[in-house]
């Protein structure tokens, strides 16, 4: 099927990249206060962007609140779709921090393009696939001067550190949102160059516990044997929360879950997944852990998971320091599945925690974020539409996975705005997000442009029958 | 018992102790290599002293290597006593970092008299205490125009960053080091008013544990279920290195304890000890911690213990990454108590570690640094003479305690030298060493003067049968 936008995509295939790479050059870390005005940065570049390419409405909508403000959402809008459909495009141009830097092979916010890839901190998660949504529309609107469908945009720029701003602005239901369904590219292929669209994802709530021993640091030479040390507490708990196999330990943990269903089972064990690749590619550990009796992918998509982040205080430095720290801290957070929630998985994992409190010291166990999981029905025209389209663009049939990671966003449009999402991702499994090295195939980027191109032109399409 | 010297230290105990306020001024931080000019200034101003005094053979003994040069040693020596013991004096004119620098009362380098104290880095550990060998040396020369004794002064200013010089020079077992004990003024009184003797201190292994997973870090939605944690992996080894009482797990480990003996058990059971002031006042826990069936003073004192420092890795910023870190550690020591040595310790602690490792990880267990606990002999004629001269000066019998803390230098003397040393202490346990507002009480500045005068003056008195 010829589209005079695929052309004007393929034309523009260097200039798309460049911008992109600019984009990526801005260290919007939203996690970093230092970075606040970098963040805001992003948000202005791309509201100018969205303007230039011929969307209207365009503005920063600011959130939080006056004495803790949010990074802003950028918003835009082309309405002149009469009696087709609305898609409501969703992304975030805000980045992880890029520590540890010393194990990037070229500079985070210096994108540098190796082996057909680009290396940035965020080339894939988000920047590059919510610069595709825009460069797909620009194709659209500059070869047919009109859009198939009518477009909203929203960007946010708190995706990494829990989205609180855009869930506040979701939950009130505001008519900027007003949308038959979300495309959301957060998420990636199965493998390479096989289309895929994700339809569940887990929760989270990502939590601290803080143990506070004595009053202030003492010397473990006067003080070992007496005083209580806040760093072996936090190993005990943590020991206790699950068992060496990977079950955790918390009760009531597992009460709520529905298991996948016979056939999604069915259809995960002929996706082209081996096991021993995986280990040896994207993990790269002497073995593999986690619950027996289920899969790596049910394990990873379908089975509730605790990990553990970080554990700040006392003395990181090199060599030795005999302190008794006064307190410590882990970050831990829980993978929740269907149909947990987070305020009860929440509640369990407190009252558990302080349960397992040895003598000694006080617990403070305080929820940092949290997210829904969720799964998306499969039967909307929407989900046919992008199969169809990647069917064009790909040349194979799509498959449908779950991710284990959280868009916390998903769950939102679905419960306050009765949207079904379509997460159409272009990131690969070895793309190294949340890590050192990140980076997007940037062929994956044009094809992911193609494809939303497509996408939105049948969406828009008069139905044929 | 009349003495001239002592009647020359009471006569310029207001010439001392601006003396010790001048040395006070200088700010020999010897981690910090900003300071290194005001280590050496301090180290040349003693030399200065103590060649004013008339000590002879007065120099500086450079440490390190050319490409790490250490801080230098002072050497004096007055060796014309003939037939009579040889004191090697120790102490160290380096000092600890005066951070937090504001919650001092006055400035740490501004020495100021409040309540009989003086307050300034250093004024107890080590200044203070040793200057006091000095201005006994001082009275004794000045009065007599002679010493009672051979006298050896080795002054270091590597203490606080672990003494490697002059540890390096006693191993060496050079002639200036030759004596028949060590006078040893680092340590404290058990009580305000309570002559004390340290006659034990514990040893120490200072260790890492390095835990490795996956080969990069990774997402903990994407991996959570698969990969294997670093930080629960050290969690799992720590909770069972030692159980939730405080006793070690690893086996083995226990073996080789001499426990004190009954004598010394009573001994310290008189001790003017409170454990719950101790617990309000230094600790400032909700309760203390430790093996069950052992007093605070045995814990501290006469068994080993195993504390966390710090556990560096991960994400440890403010708010929340959802990292599976490829590696994590955990900076771990063991106190030992006679008859542990370091280097079994160590083994059986890593093949233990070794043996805990649950499956995914690789472990590393390194050591960073080791002491042996040593045990002074109390029937030698050194003690006793210190014994009665703390009689004298105090109206009080001397206690004899040990210290949780390591001092290696001790140990060093012993295992390299073959001298026992003294340990007489005039510091006090609410001095903040190591912290803010660091102080040394002016009257047992002066006491122990007089102290030190009648110890060398009875060690070198004639046999009386």
């Amino acid at each position: 099927m010829p589209s005079s936008a695929i052309d004007y995509a393929r034309q523009n295939q260097s200039r798309f990249l460049e911008e992109l790479k600019a984009l990526l050059r801005i260290p919007s870390v939203s996690t970093d206060p230092a970075h606040k005005g970098d963040v805001r940065k992003a948000a202005e570049v791309l509201a100018a962007e969205l303007k230039r390419i011929g969307l209207e409405n365009v503005r920063l909508i600011e959130t939080g609140t006056p004495e803790k403000p949010g990074h802003p959402l950028v918003y835009a809008d082309w309405l002149h779709a009469s009696g087709k459909p609305t898609v409501l495009c969703y992304g975030h141009y805000d980045v992880q921090p890029p520590d540890p830097l010393d194990e990037w092979l070229s500079p985070p916010f210096e994108p540098t393009e190796r082996d057909g890839n680009i290396y940035a901190r965020g080339a894939v998660d988000d920047k590059g696939q919510m610069y595709m949504h825009v460069k797909a529309i620009e194709s659209l609107l500059a070869s047919n001067s009109k859009l198939p469908l009518n477009v909203r945009v929203i960007l946010e720029g708190e995706e990494e550190v829990g989205g609180e701003g855009i869930a506040t602005f979701v939950a009130s239901k505001p008519p900027e949102l007003q949308a038959d369904f979300a495309l959301v590219s957060d998420t990636e292929m199965f493998a390479p160059g096989l289309p895929t669209l994700c339809v569940g994802l887990r929760g989270m709530i990502y939590t601290e516990i803080e143990v506070r021993g004595a009053k202030t640091d003492l010397h473990s030479g006067m003080y070992g044997g007496a005083a209580p040390n806040p760093f072996v507490a936090l190993a005990q708990i943590i020991a206790r929360l699950k068992d060496e196999k990977g079950h955790i330990l918390i009760p009531g943990l597992y009460d709520r879950i529905i298991p996948p269903s016979r056939e999604e089972l069915t259809a995960w064990e002929s996706l082209p997944f081996d096991e021993e690749h995986y280990r040896q590619t994207e993990v790269g550990s002497k073995s593999l852990v986690g619950e027996e009796g289920y899969s790596v992918l049910e394990r990873t998509w379908a089975r509730p998971t605790l990990d553990v982040h970080g554990m700040p205080g006392g003395f990181i430095g090199a060599g030795a320091k005999t302190v008794i720290p006064a307190k410590a801290l882990a970050k831990v957070s829980i993978r929740l599945v269907p149909d947990m929630n987070p305020t009860d998985t929440f509640a369990l994992y407190q009252s558990f925690v302080q349960h397992l409190t040895p003598p000694g010291v006080d617990v403070d166990v305080r929820l940092i974020h949290s997210g829904e999981p969720c799964l998306i029905p499969v039967d909307n025209p929407y989900i046919q539409a992008a199969t169809s389209a990647l069917k064009e663009i790909w040349g194979k049939d799509t498959v449908f996975i779950r991710s284990g990671g959280s868009i916390p966003i998903v769950g939102d449009f679905a419960r306050h705005l009765n949207l079904p999402s379509v997460m159409m991702g272009f990131g690969l499994p070895d793309d190294n997000l949340h890590a050192p090295n990140e980076k997007f195939l940037i062929s994956n980027f044009h094809q992911g442009i193609e494809s939303i191109v497509r996408f939105l032109e049948t969406v828009g399409e008069p139905a044929e029958n």
